[in-house]
């Protein structure tokens, strides 16, 4: 499929501005516009594309908020009855069905780019922001094939990896992926609240990985937990049978919670590991270093040299010492030979 | 507090060895037994101490299996009438119940490193493993003041950070900060188990994050959970109560979900960030990599001359591309600084 050569992109926040900005970069003619003017300004100002009008887009890329997706979507499939239109939205059911009834919907394909910032707006954009993200392509049962095949080019054009699924299973993937992991972090998280400060001081590694996300903006999830309400409380009833179960069981002093422990480890082996293939055996080794700047690039240095390539790197925050834990995670078959690198190069390192 | 001059130390596996090795590092004399002869050897064989047997320990460090403990820790004070005794087990209440019905208790002082490994043995162990790490201290309501004093000197000797509170609230405290959001993580992971993989497809580190230690040994878990049953119940149940809640609000379709998601951000901020501070705002910048080890190498040599320090770093898995995401996260006044740094040399960062 052939990348399209004009593309119109509306709504210049993070992510409308990063894919006009990685379109720029493989030469794609990008046309802007928004309703802030100043956002809008400041798109054009970093590169991201023309806030001239334009005559006859091949693609129009609606990257407004949720709220103003079915009007701007409308307004596009009547002014450009030639272009395909997409969104950006990270619910599609509702959506879908609203723009279904629209006159030309079969030029519409929902997408769901699934990369993001801590940040918003248009200077919190790169075109780099895809690299390596999955981005669901969602076509609704009428959509034309040269649309979905145009959608998933461009995921592709800009460093994305496109799924294509329906609306349907997109909604339910996401509620299972992102919206109740993150009702479950936050339910941790929640109860810390009323505790003494000194229990506080026994938290590790593990609690900081399970809230995480709970520390995210709480406006912009209550909307998605809302958007995708049907999917997200059919797990969350779910999650509440067994959460019973584990109750109960805790009461009769019985193994009966081994069954969902079980089941939370064969879980967490379903997820992907790197290079999108089946979760490879991983170790880990732990290298305490001095906690400042020169330290861990000596320690990367090293590790470079020891031709044992890094899976993922973590440092553990530490209390009161002026010291961090570093956690290497490469394949299991190779952390001996990382270990005795290290070792040799004077580091405390250990597996 | 003057160290101990002498240490028995029983059971030599992951954490009594790494505590002998420790130990050993700052010149105590430790003396090891463990009922696995191999297990003894190899700790002896690494360096850990002598196997010889030693006539008046100042102090004994009994690491063996959480069911064994009392029955050694009963054995050690009648044996050694002068020795100071601590333990190494995850929950303090129903052990410190039936060792203060022993003579000599008062010497008796429960400790719970918080430190571990992926690996069990004295092959896994090391003298770094508690360094910068909280180290529970709990004395009964009778122990003598130079007991408790002797086992911080001890806690503080090995690079830990020793916070003491009685046996009951240390095992509010890990119910809290520790044995919950394990369920939490289990009951996310739970979930992933009947979903079709291109549903799974779409996951990003959100979901590795909380599901990250629900991959934990469940035999381990079983145990810690079923005895420490009653502080994780009453807690559990407060989670349903939260559950429940976020249930009702979906289905109402209200903005009643937002209550609890204030709750977990505001939770999310007590967690005592680096040196034990309140927690200090971060910001994190993005730079897209190369997938081997020469560019993270590079990278962090790039980053250490901006001189920003790294709070925390992490790569982020891919789908199908050579090309790894790492995520630095640096206090939120530095982060400008370092995206600049890193832009002139070359790197495409964002924040």
């Amino acid at each position: 499929m052939t990348p399209p050569a004009s593309v119109l992109v509306i709504g210049c926040g993070l992510i409308g501005t990063s894919i006009a900005l990685a379109l720029r970069e493989h030469g794609v003619d990008v046309h802007l516009d928004d309703t802030s003017r100043s956002n809008l300004e400041l798109a054009v100002s970093r590169g991201a594309g023309s806030a001239e009008p334009v005559a006859a887009p091949d693609l129009v890329v609606v990257a407004v908020p949720p709220s103003g997706v079915v009007d701007t979507v409308s307004h596009v499939l009547s002014t450009w009855p030639d272009a395909v239109v997409t969104d950006v939205a990270s619910v599609k059911t509702h959506l879908a069905a609203r723009i279904a009834e629209l006159p030309g919907s079969y030029r519409y394909v929902g997408s769901h780019p699934m990369a993001g910032s801590e940040r918003a707006g248009p200077m919190a954009a790169s075109a780099r922001l895809f690299e390596g993200r999955p981005w669901a392509v969602t076509p609704m049962a009428g959509a034309g094939e040269r649309s979905v095949r145009l959608i998933e080019a461009v995921a592709e054009l800009v460093g994305a990896v496109p799924i294509t699924m329906d609306a349907e299973s997109h909604d339910r993937a996401v509620a299972l992926v992102s919206h109740v992991p993150h009702v479950l972090s936050v339910l941790a998280a929640a109860r810390l609240r009323d505790a003494p400060r000194s229990h506080l001081s026994l938290a590790g590694p593990g609690l900081r990985d399970v809230t995480r996300i709970a520390g995210s903006d709480t406006a912009l999830w209550s909307d998605i937990l809302r958007s995708n309400a049907g999917e997200v409380r059919a797990l969350l009833e779910q999650v509440r049978a067994d959460l019973e179960g584990v109750i109960a069981s805790l009461g009769l002093d019985e193994p009966a919670v081994d069954g969902i422990l079980e089941s939370g480890r064969a879980g967490t082996r379903l997820i992907p590991g790197k290079h999108g293939e089946r979760p490879i055996e991983f170790a880990t080794v732990f290298v305490p270093i001095a906690d400042h700047p020169g330290e861990l690039s000596r320690l990367m240095a090293h590790t470079g040299e020891s031709g044992v390539n890094i899976e993922d790197l973590r440092i553990d925050h530490e209390l009161g010492r002026p010291v961090g834990l570093v956690e290497i995670a490469v394949l299991a078959d190779r952390a001996d030979v990382l270990v005795e690198a290290l070792t040799a190069r004077g580091w405390p390192a250990y597996r």
